[in-house]
């Protein structure tokens, strides 16, 4: 049923609405529509742009388990806090999995050619990665509980995303292939994670404006990620430049 | 005298070796260098390439108040207060000059031919630009108040490219000259600014490492500054595409 048919002033949305609202955002606005990543799958992208990529990505994926912590600081209940330490635990590892998805993602890096040390020092981030990624934190530490857990639902969309891309990466970039950990591991944990959200959102969100207030948070959340692939593409695609201090490929 | 001669594990600055150090950040990070503006001050920029840059920078002068209210909450002595409160009259007015810098900056834009309403709404503006400026709040709201402060010292460079710029606008845009009361009030209140902040970091780093910190937030100052001419050179210049939801300029 499209969004334009139900009255916002009255009506809130069914699980089903709701899930074909947000649905629609990731249409719109979620980044695997970003030339960036069209590039990346069409095999059109050089190992120096990869690079580029694997290290301002490392940034965020750095973020997200902070991002996570400010989400559990923030948690009305156990039960809630017990099932959103999960992605903690995803990204930072365990004692049964040392790894966690950051340390994948360093072996995505180190895959593309990369030193991982120096991926990890985050010295050579475009400062508009870091920007993007902070306002991240803002919004989970300062709009309402309920925006905040909306604003993950854009793993609504990795899953297919990520199949994609490991189809793509593995064909055009076989180089790269033994770096794909950390993919295959969130082709499991997000479908899980979102499911987890979307049934939060739907069970808090008591009115028409609270839901259409979570909507708004998940395109805000991709305009964050939207805004990384800008940024990559103007640094480092073309014409573009780098600006001053930022990671630079070596010919 | 250059900085490499001096021994940055034991040496504290002078005022002028200060004073230096800061002016070279300028030279290699400061935005007068920066495409975006070397295309303005050329007269290489349509109306509407200003629309958008008017647009943006709305965004960007509207969140200067409120970093200084930041660092006016965290003024560590009435004197301090005082001096800083300036700032914020500077640019939300007073019962003398009721218009202030954000009122002048509305001018500016309507004088690049958007309505003023629409620019104050900043619906339009680009996400990357949002990034930046909440940045600058982020920065000021958690470093130490010496850093916060001393992010303040591009107002060193602001005359220079201040003058250029008023005298390239009334050359190649001759039809914006009405819309140039900002930078006109700018002229004198930069220098005031900047005087009283370079004093107040020279007097409150007590080590070279604190001056030296004062002179990376100086750097990162001038990173939020560069990264939304590039979001905008990226959008509205070549090749680009604004986001979805930014403004668009029409033909």
């Amino acid at each position: 049923m499209p969004l334009h048919a139900v009255n916002t002033e009255t009506e809130t949305l069914s699980m089903e609405q709701l899930r074909d609202a947000m649905r629609q955002v990731g249409e719109e606005r979620y980044h695997h529509r970003h030339p960036f990543h069209l590039l990346m799958h069409d095999g059109k992208l050089t190992r120096g742009q990869l690079q580029a990529w694997a290290l301002n990505r490392y940034y965020y994926q750095n973020t997200i388990p902070i991002k996570d912590a400010i989400i559990l600081s923030r948690g009305d209940d156990a039960d809630f806090r017990r099932a959103w330490r999960k992605r903690i635990v995803d990204h930072d590892g365990d004692s049964n999995s040392p790894d966690g998805g950051i340390k994948r993602w360093l072996k995505l890096a180190e895959a593309t050619g990369l030193d991982p040390e120096r991926v990890a020092g985050k010295r050579e981030v475009l400062p508009a990665t870091r920007f993007a990624a902070n306002e991240y934190l803002n919004l989970v530490r300062t709009r309402p509980l309920l925006e905040a857990v909306a604003s993950s639902l854009t793993e609504l969309f990795s899953r297919d995303l990520i199949t994609l891309r490991m189809d793509r990466l593995r064909l055009h970039y076989p180089w790269l292939s033994g770096g794909l950990d950390y993919f295959e591991a969130r082709l499991t944990q997000a479908p899980e994670d979102a499911a987890f959200a979307i049934r939060y959102v739907y069970e808090h969100a008591k009115t028409r404006d609270e839901q259409e207030k979570a909507i708004q948070a998940l395109r805000d959340k991709c305009d964050i990620l939207w805004a990384q692939l800008d940024a990559l593409y103007f640094a480092y695609v073309q014409p573009g430049w780098p600006p001053p201090g930022a990671f630079r490929i070596e010919d």
